[in-house]
């Protein structure tokens, strides 16, 4: 917490104690939402609730929507049922799904008891969207226009109507049957006359929107490319049914992040906080992935029982095999990191598969030479053992070309084959890779050392 | 490209070659910059031009900012002084400055001679914050107002000099000194009446501001908590010098995320898209961290070597060490990325460092545990050796736990000394747990198989 709102927080702790509600409702009114949700994560549970309830109604809800799970699910314990029904009713509505859905059943059911039927409905109607869809991420609450309103028209409309609209700066314009037929923003309102229609002003080809059923990461890759502030969500009859706005696009942006993140170190995915996870399901995330890794590890461990004589008759070849493995390892996820964010921020595509080999390749030769240059002379420096310098040397030079060239394909060939790229990382990329560096080791040993 | 934007290049493709300028201006009118910029990446450079030369100057300057760095600058190569004056008093400020960074001097030179003056001073004020701070990411192009006009009035103002100002929806109250007062949105204008005061209706407790100097996570780290359109950047007597935009925030998100990812991955930060990327520069950048690592790796071949006689009594030990090595490493990534991203995301703070090692104690003792016991039975069934079954299983617990506690507890550490998190994650973390698992498992195969 900043120290300006640890001066703050003592403040209110103490109009707590005393139960001065007065008070905390003066303090609170000129608070940030966020701010407040940061105060009552800190407070005990008894204090939460005395600080909630002294919240201006409207306020009260935008705090609940910041706080984390957890937070949440004892406050609506400790709350009684008209108390619920306000906030939810406050709530926006894709906020209000999102509750929804991370809550246990039981407080969901006295949740949506005590909301109104019109949020219970418009609930209900957001939550029939796919997880991860775009229809899951959007809202309902939008202002919609008709081309034959003129601009000071528009603005008493919004003015009527925007209070509980999570946008008003871009306005969507839609015929009597509520298909979309352009888009206007307040900006270009304000910057045209109070007469100007809006169907002469308003944007009405080449119409960006995505369908209820399209992924969420289409949304953001949008969001990205074209500056939007928001964007309307369609059924497919081009009906509008909803919008996303920018900035829950941009915690879409983020989870997707942390998912390849997680992905990419072979956790399955998380979507809550670390701290909130417990013991259990923590293991559980971690434990499949290297199960596979472990027993695909042991193929590594049967090359080396089958080169048994090669390292029998030299015992000093042993020693090299971490930092080759490990050499191996780490060059091949340099690669797979690139080319996986890469495609990630849409830069890479499958078409670029030639290009990235061929760049991967030269990479390698100049990476594998210097490090193999470097190696060899250490090694015989510490060894003077030649022919075994030249052995670690040339398998070296061998590991790193082999690895950046699996570590940037697997990523492409993954997507090609309708994968995610983000599981041909780390992980993955140095099992193969230490399967193929201690072939090449131990064959040159015995082409070099004639063991 | 989407299909439908292929078939728009096919059209285009063909009026450029007919020259047809007219009929050129008319298509792109309607179509979208960011589209007009992918089709222009993919033109050739002579076609590339004519196309250019087409557009409407407004929307020129719009697409120029989209293309990725290598056409604009064979683009301003094949464009005359005028052209490119044209297009650079059209940019928004901060984007004209990022041109002037990211282009070579010569061409900078070119551009900035063929400004206007009030165009080149803007620049130049901004290109004087360091890289990475606030005032790096910031325009000087914003809306201000005064706390005695009233919202008729504003509307007035904005109407005059909003269309060169890149938000006009978060406008900002200061005094005749240039201090900063308030913030009103244009919701909150629309909302109220329009005789009402911008200084009864502006927000002027509780700003969010940051400074010039302040790093450009900090702002990240504030538009997603308070989902802000805009955000003030003031100096150091508070003076309002600049806004950064959400747009531009949400970029800075995505270049921060890919950092961590290059870093994670032991390679120096690139800021070039992949394919840019000249090959000798990708492997300067991949290089360096692979040397350190590699030379740190031979530390475990010195335990190797170490234990020789214990291996070269039981020479199917060695069988198990990639194994052993995988596991670890990849255990240990696991724990440093849930950390790291944590940190990044802002949900764990050092203080939480006893929290997270609790935590990863306990999911070690599951997930080591787990393995261990599948490893044992898969190791006997193949080997029907119990010693060694034994030995491998015991040292692969260990392995777990020290591995998810190090991972866990590195990148803590790294951020309480004021290092980068992320430069601990696998590559690191993998090197250190490889020297302790060998210890173990060569410790104990000396204890139980007495070797």
């Amino acid at each position: 917490m900043p120290e300006e709102l640890e001066k703050v927080f003592d403040e209110i702790q103490k109009l707590i104690e005393t139960k001065n509600i007065r008070e905390l409702r003066i303090i609170t009114e000129d608070m940030n939402d966020a701010d407040i949700a940061d105060i009552i994560e800190e407070l005990e549970p008894e204090g939460r609730v005395i600080l909630f309830r002294a919240l201006r109604k409207d306020m009260a809800a935008e705090v609940f929507a910041h706080l984390i799970s957890d937070t949440k699910e004892a406050l609506v314990s400790q709350l009684t049922a008209p108390e619920l029904g306000r906030i939810v009713d406050e709530l926006f509505l894709d906020d209000a799904a999102d509750l929804v859905e991370e809550l246990p059943a039981d407080v969901v059911k006295r949740i949506l008891e005590s909301a109104s039927p019109e949020t219970r409905r418009g609930i209900n109607q957001l939550l029939q969207y796919q997880e991860d869809s775009a229809g899951s991420i959007m809202t309902t609450e939008y202002i919609s226009l008709r081309p034959d309103m003129n601009v000071e028209q528009s603005f008493k409309h919004i003015r009527e109507v925007g209070t509980d609209k999570e946008t008003l700066y871009t306005c969507y314009v839609t015929d009597p049957k509520g298909i979309l037929k352009g888009v206007v923003t307040v900006r270009t309102m304000l910057l045209s006359q109070y007469a100007d229609m809006i169907g002469d002003i308003m944007t009405d080809t080449n119409l960006i929107s995505v369908n209820t059923n399209d992924d969420r990461e289409k949304v953001t890759e949008l969001f990205q490319k074209y500056d939007f502030m928001a964007l309307p969500v369609v059924d497919s009859e081009n009906h509008l049914v909803g919008i996303v706005t920018v900035d829950d696009a941009m915690e879409v942006l983020e989870e997707e992040s942390t998912e390849d993140f997680h992905k990419m170190a072979a956790i399955l995915p998380i979507d809550e906080p670390y701290l909130s996870m417990g013991v259990l399901e923590l293991a559980k995330k971690r434990v499949i992935w290297l199960m596979v890794l472990m027993i695909s590890a042991t193929f590594s461990g049967q090359i080396i029982t089958h080169y048994q004589s090669v390292f029998a008759a030299l015992p000093a070849l042993i020693a090299s095999i971490p930092m080759l493995m490990d050499t191996g390892g780490n060059a091949g996820s340099q690669s797979s990191t690139l080319v996986i964010r890469g495609i990630a921020v849409g830069e890479l595509k499958i078409y670029d598969a030639l290009k990235v080999l061929l760049k991967e390749l030269r990479v390698g030769l100049l990476v594998g030479g210097g490090l193999a240059v470097v190696n060899f002379f250490y090694k015989y420096a510490m060894s003077g053992d030649l022919p075994l310098s030249i052995t670690v040397g040339i398998s070296l030079f061998a590991t790193v070309i082999f690895a950046q060239t699996i570590g940037g394909m697997l990523p492409l060939l993954a997507k090609a084959l309708g994968f995610d790229p983000a599981l041909m990382a780390s992980p993955i990329v140095t099992t193969i890779v230490d399967a193929g560096s201690l072939t090449v080791y131990f064959m040159t040993a015995g082409r070099i050392m004639h063991l």
